[in-house]
């Protein structure tokens, strides 16, 4: 199986190298992996933290996201941080001991959208912990130098972990055009909801709702970000009657609807509650995916009032804004991390992320090992 | 029933007024109709020319558009150029004998929407030929003078009256964002979809490809614009599977799919198609309003390629740029002016517009008696 | 002399309303001034906070901005909050009682600027405080309903004179696009500067750099946005050299330097300074307005670095987003008024004002009597 | 002396490689230059036509521009053709025998600007014909394959080797914003103001004004884009004066003002000739770089009416845009090559050109031999 980027060969090494994988038939298993050696312009990191993602466990238990499909043995995870453990040749801007951020995308850098700068959209990126591509559950990974982010002393490798979904919403923000003092409203209250909200916040928008169908995210949400309102979509309401109540919250006038919206379930009724909440002329920016088709998209009323869908794939350029927001004190991502598991209890972490009723936030991976190449 | 704008006293003329209106029970009929006395800052046109516009036969076959409903007779026609027959007080920028093409669309001008310039946006926008606003079907119709424009002497009334759809079309080239030397999809090749077809060529995309059903609208669209790639949409195949055969159009590569597409049919199998048909990280600026939902929105691709939905409303701020394309020679529409009719037999234009298999493109009522004021 | 908008009939009433004017030979006085009953569309204010602002006494000492001359005797001031006394006909969204902030500028709604949204460009507009329309500095004022916002009870009358500034900040953040987690550099640290500093901090921006050449401003801008960073301009050094000090503070490297700059000054030595601090590819908001003339501008430097120079006049739509900044809690503006003096005083507070070498920030004018129409 | 992006091997060749170099010395030369080996990536091509720039004048008459200092013997030329003759290792999208024309920088393709997409800025630029970097003006030439556009049968050499002064002009049009039926003014009458002239028309701006001191040019442009007005920039005249007059040529009022400036001289008189010229809220594209510094901008003038002014260095992503210009035929560039030399003649070209009176438009050298390696 192919690693990231280039054929790197195997690193002689007495050390274990535990890895959590997903299979074709759809189940998880810890399995020693071997470690690799840095080819050119890559490191070998000691991965201290990754979190678990809702795509790792789609992975598990249903075998593909839309095109992308399991295979064979695939170790998992992308949310990661570690530390530099070797160079590779031509290595300059980082050195052994550094702590870094991974960002997991690697893009070919030929194709015109690479050239472009819309690296996320390039149809021939390798993606650590998507089948061909290893991931980050495992203690020793190799990764080109470019695609790492020094992170300074006042960032954890929790919060670094953070930065992959974060950095989700920070191309979501950009790409919805938040601004200070305007309305706004986030739908969905999951990982990346939490995360649209805290950036909202610190982009200045005011005021913001936040909603979701479960009290309990909703309840977390008033704690992780006092200033918002809250709105617990209901079920015996169609989106069009949700959308109304929502209104309401921000005031009675078509001034006071929320000019951006952060749709963040990917969810077919909270689309449609979007696009009936957003005001006149504004924008619905897409987060959340979900299902290959939607259907009851509310046509006419979104031509009448002009609004604009945009949709976003992942991300680009985020790293060094999300790393600036954490150690600048602008965003606080720490209250996120719910559960905290060993390496070697990664599968009991993927059990604790599957099962929706626990209230678990961000459930993440250490591993506090002293690491080494020998 | 109220006028556009202002309550206006009847003229005292022995001039007849004869008007084509739509009854609330789906009838049309040709009616003699009382001539308005200009308030302040209104004119009295003798309406010249009016283009019959599917919105007219929409009205007229089912009662309503949307939200907008026929409650009681309303006289048709917004596509309309006149001549000024007498300015009300305080009117100083026209004057008895000026020729003008007319912005039916008066709006509020006191909300946030108007004042942040999206007038079209207005919800109070007070509309020609939307019930309960009399239209430009008649020979002697009152508006503000602010909606009229001059049109210089080598502008024709027939182009002028052709300023409205136009205006559709100016607004969506600027919401997609054509740009000089991309390639442009246009889906549809009716009115709307031919006039896009002449903007996207004047704007300098290159190269261009037009889809369309039938036949002989797309050989109208060769004759047209000679250097368009025309696509005849295969019944037989998926939206995708078109897609797939316009992108062939365009060439082998994604760099070489449009990267703005003018969807102007507002049939769900045809914006399905553009998001297909779109390179990754396009635009499909959605320019025609078909039903009131819209289903199989292929969501995840959408999302995976990043494209971008832009709707839009009519237009704003259009008629002098429209002005300049006709009479500064970049855009001819003189062309798509398929039938002429006296406005004494509007009932028959209307239906050589309703038939849709007689090939008609562009039918325009004109009166060319001596109209006078006495 | 010509009121704002319309000619109003003075009001019979028995209160006095003391006023400062400035005259056309650069002098001011307190004269008592006739108070006017509210024409249709208009209403009766009583001004209860008026801040001085560096225009007020450019006026009085200089006598003229650029081609604004002070041709007689005019009451100053423009940075204003009342409560409604009285309203006249028409008057819908307002009642007497109702706390208002003023927004000063009345565009003429009718030119294709005001059409297109851009109304601080109008041509026509109508400024209170700038000859011939009377200001705020006195107690009774007739103002357009359209142009005054409600204040929630958790704002000030001091906080709301302060949305004025404000909204010339809000509009150059806007036009210079600071965003969530990307460096901002702010030159100047007097009020203007201040409100930028807090509304970079406040939109995420993140690091900021502030500059000045008076060490007392920048140990005030550290105590109000602890973050910020500051740089005291060195007069024996080049703008570039200083420029360069500037970006040693953001980082080392040419990604570290402020992607967006938003300069305060007007001064073209610290303009100059912006353009050899901020990024390749950046973007320099002037939003201080200086000399009529502006020299040694590196225009090499600025077409290689392909930097975009953005230029603010005043602002447009920003009472809203300020107002929610304000109540929401995520601008604290109360900080900057550090003189307040009563309205019988306002020679005094512009006395304050003019001496640069005492360390105020903001002066305001309050008027706390009980005022009332008879 | 170094080549572009790599070290590449001298080829054994029989074949004679004249070239034209420039010496630090302010001389030109006619001198047999060493045939290199196409390394990975890269391919030797037949440059067939090369255009003179006035940048390679201003080499040779002055050793530098800005930064840019010819330390030693340097090739010339960077709008060039060619045809492919031998490919190094990895060329995949090539082959032998292919027509090509020649993006002439080479990025570093590591830097954030270069990762965002913003090559053009990018430091680390390997631009051919800028010393140490060798140019076109010789027989046989290496470059990178991934930045050579293959070139179809109607496009010729002539009109392919313009394509590099056209990317200019096209990144300008996508900077400055022009659009379908809008007003623009393109300062200067050069080739990069004629190409700016079309590029205009051919975008569907209308009217369209351009300025120079000399009525050739005018004339030339006159019969180049025929539906043009022309403006003889008057000596005696302030700048303002000379806005004043250009302003005539479009109408009366603000409205009809150019909304967007291409400024294609970097001349100072002119440049502040836009800004007086451009309506309130619009654009000056400065396309054109001039003297180091920059005196006598209107400041106040430019920030009472909101105008942006942009600046841009050289283009990206502009050659497929270009050809598609090109082979659609929505641009002529042909008719702006006034004088042909052969290769061996470079140095008359050369001649031609740094002689201002001549009335020469673009001149080029082409190399009818048939060239190839053996």
């Amino acid at each position: 199986m192919a690693s990231l980027n280039s054929t790197h060969h195997a690193l002689e090494t007495s050390h274990p190298n535990p890895s959590l994988q997903v299979t074709a038939d759809h189940r998880i298993k810890m399995v020693e992996a071997p470690v690799e050696e840095p080819g050119p312009g890559h490191v070998l990191l000691h991965i201290k933290t990754t979190g678990i993602c809702g795509s790792d466990i789609h992975f598990w238990k249903t075998g593909r996201i839309g095109s992308l499909v399991v295979e064979g043995d695939c170790i998992l995870g992308h949310e990661a941080a570690g530390i530099v453990l070797k160079c590779g040749e031509g290595v300059e801007d980082l050195k052994v001991g550094d702590r870094v951020a991974v960002e997991p995308g690697v893009p070919c850098e030929r194709c015109f959208l690479c050239r472009e700068g819309r690296y996320n959209l390039c149809d021939d990126v390798q993606f650590a912990g998507v089948y061909p591509y290893h991931g980050t559950i495992q203690r020793y990974k190799v990764h080109p130098a470019k695609w790492l982010y020094k992170i300074p002393n006042n960032v954890s490798y929790a919060e670094a972990a953070l930065l992959e979904p974060l950095s989700v919403v920070l191309h979501g923000v950009r790409t919805g055009g938040l601004s200070l003092g305007r309305p706004a409203l986030i739908c969905g209250a999951g990982p990346i909801g939490l995360l649209a909200l805290a950036a909202a916040r610190a982009s200045g928008a005011h005021p913001i709702v936040i909603t979701d169908l479960e009290p309990k995210r909703l309840s977390f949400a008033r704690d992780y970000v006092p200033s918002c309102i809250t709105y617990q979509v209901d079920r015996d309401l169609s989106s069009e009657e949700n959308a109304a109540a929502v209104r309401r919250l921000f005031g009675a006038d078509e001034y006071s609807a929320p000019s951006t919206i952060l749709e963040c379930t990917g969810v077919e009724s909270s689309v449609v509650l979007a696009t009936f909440a957003v005001r006149r002329g504004g924008v619905v920016c897409v987060i959340g995916v979900g299902k290959s088709v939607m259907n009851n998209l509310p046509f006419m009323h979104i031509s009448l009032a002009e609004i604009d869908l945009r949709f976003i794939n992942r991300y680009r350029d985020t790293w060094p804004a999300g790393l600036a927001c954490l150690s600048g004190g602008t965003l606080d991502v720490k209250k996120l991390v719910s559960h905290v598991f060993p390496l070697e209890k990664a599968m009991e972490a993927m059990d604790i992320c599957s099962d929706l009723g626990n209230g678990s936030i961000k459930v993440q991976i250490v591993d506090e090992v002293a690491a080494a190449v020998v």
